[in-house]
């Protein structure tokens, strides 16, 4: 029996697929979070002189805004990075990915509520948790793939699958000392947050190591 | 005449186009759900005191959330079982997919409906009744197609088409059973329709089937 | 110069990511329609007595709905059905692309307000131009593609190319009558809106044409 | 180490995922724009004599959505001329790409706002620095690519980059017009954003370019 079309190398479930349900729901994740910010409403003719400042108010959910869609892109990237070395699917996989989605779902639940009341300890830390959550999924995803080279290649480097493990993990850490720090200094909790993002858009020694990897794929 | 890009093997309609349809609305029909479970509004500087318990009161909301979004994940991973097998697709097929994917689409309502009125029966009756039409017109799509192996391979083993229908009626059933006991109670109607993922999660006999079917592709 | 991965066959812009852009539009306003019908607000001690009363008069939003969705179908199935037989693409079939794309997604304005207030003369008017104005896009669209088989295969059957103009022109003639019926029964009017989709679902003569085409690629 | 299905030619990211994730995010802002756009509330029995009067108050928004839409639509098919003639990928131009996402998620935002208070000027700046914002990140996207033919072909015309590139710049340039005039009328501004579309649509010395550089690509 051959698959046409959608899956042309695989066994396993079509990893394509998997992959479009993902794209999908990322893509409309990152995209709708948008709309939890709203144009402030007003008479038009009082505009002139409130819109300015009732713009201003919005700067925290912006500010939030743009640390969960980076945050989503990282996620993005993070998990397209291990599908180039996942060969095959198999149930648990797919489960991993459903539960791993529904929590990537959460997350413009919670960038509304820090955007909303972002002084609140009770904000951050179901902000940071819902990040937790992803994140570890993430990391579990990985995990579950590569354990005994499940449904990777064979020859796949150990060093490459604990370097990505690492990666993975750096977020989680950092998200819950933000979470423990909250209890004392919610804006230093704050502050964490924001600096994950900075924390993987700088690259590392994985970035380098999978750069060679695949420049020796041709 | 020969199409070329999306539909490598077939004839009749590309089931690539049905499937990337069925990914996009299942998708977005996924993530949206979320979107009905608004953060509750309130002075800034009443948060401290009154968020802990809003949020708190959206328990039910996030329970029904989580149970739909693993059933449309059901209905996706079956949904993509299907067209492994799939060989053709023709107008009936079509329309099978347009009226699943229409059941799909209420199911945003139905859960907004079920996380707002809880312990109302008529909530819970809608809830499942969205459900079975869905798992319904996934049966009649499987039916369809394999009825006379119309638009699968003649080979495709006739034990496998029955567990594969076995499986997917197990949801209408019980969700048929969750409306009936909800005339006596519907907190245990409530409880069966909780029931209904489980059911799919634990692995059966039809996935041994079709994991035995696919590794013997190669 | 080659193009590798999304456009393996073609010159001119590759087909394959105009058809994923409209399938994905296409997709989404299938799909967010549902959101303009809200889940009636009560407190919830009181959804015992009104809940089944306030949900029964959604009905006409769920009426116009479907009729929308599969209308929304109708177009998808209809422009896929072109893009099969579409060789090349140029600067002129994008635009017209766009400009059905916008026209579509303004079908969910008009769900709404034909909705909301379905007695009304303007919402069943703007409603149905709405849907005459994709209709008409979608014909100029295969007009564009197929006047002196402009971006088709030379050989591509001239009966093919009109059966299939005058199917698309079928929704555009019955809504313009819709319209001009609103002018004495607004009932009248809405009972023709309803009865386009249907028009469509029946089979037709091009449909067996289309068949035997098919059934002749391989 | 190979990489099956998703990315049959490349080495580095593939740039197909990519495309994909660009498509769902564009497909998605153009789609919900309209939401923004909501029907006006009143009593059914006031329809009648309110809704023409309240629905003609909604045009400038329509407008705004139509500009928005069509620019939208150009940066599309911009970003998939750049993906054309791109060969690889690299970290930086995937950040390059999510931080031009995250502009174009910001426009159904501006859009919103532009519709709601379409005289004042603070609304058409944000308007015009949000597609500023948008058109840079996209100029940066292509100067990134090419600067020493780094992800293109070697044998990559020069002439076509710099002609791609005048393109670009030409809604950034506009548009920062637009913000220096609305210092003195906010209505000039206003009409040179509107035209900003069709300097677009009309084709230039770019077009015949590309059209030659793809005719020769069988």
């Amino acid at each position: 029996m051959n698959v046409t079309g959608t899956n042309p190398g695989g066994n396993g479930l079509p990893k394509s697929r998997i992959e479009t349900l993902c794209d999908g729901v990322l893509a409309i994740a990152m995209t709708l979070m948008i709309f939890n910010i709203r144009v402030p409403e007003m008479p038009r003719e009082q505009a002139g002189s409130r819109l300015a400042g009732e713009l201003f108010q919005l700067w925290p959910r912006f500010v939030v805004y743009v640390v969960s869609f980076v945050m989503l892109g990282i996620y993005w990237v993070g998990h397209h990075n291990q599908f180039h070395y996942i060969r095959r699917t198999d149930r648990v996989l797919l489960w991993i990915n459903i539960v791993f989605l529904m929590f990537v779902t959460l997350i413009p639940f919670s960038t509304a509520l820090m955007g909303q009341y972002p002084s609140q300890r009770l904000s951050v830390d179901i902000y940071a948790i819902t990040l937790i959550l992803v994140g570890i999924s993430l990391y579990i995803h990985w995990w579950y793939a590569t354990s005994s080279h499940r449904l990777v290649d064979e020859e796949l480097d150990p060093q490459l699958i604990t370097l990505a493990k690492r990666r993975i993990i750096r977020a989680p850490v950092i998200l819950l000392l933000a979470v423990a720090v909250s209890f004392f200094s919610v804006k230093l909790s704050v502050i964490l947050c924001a600096i994950v993002p900075i924390v993987y858009i700088v690259p590392g020694r994985i970035d380098r190591k999978w750069g060679l990897a695949r420049r020796g794929d041709g």
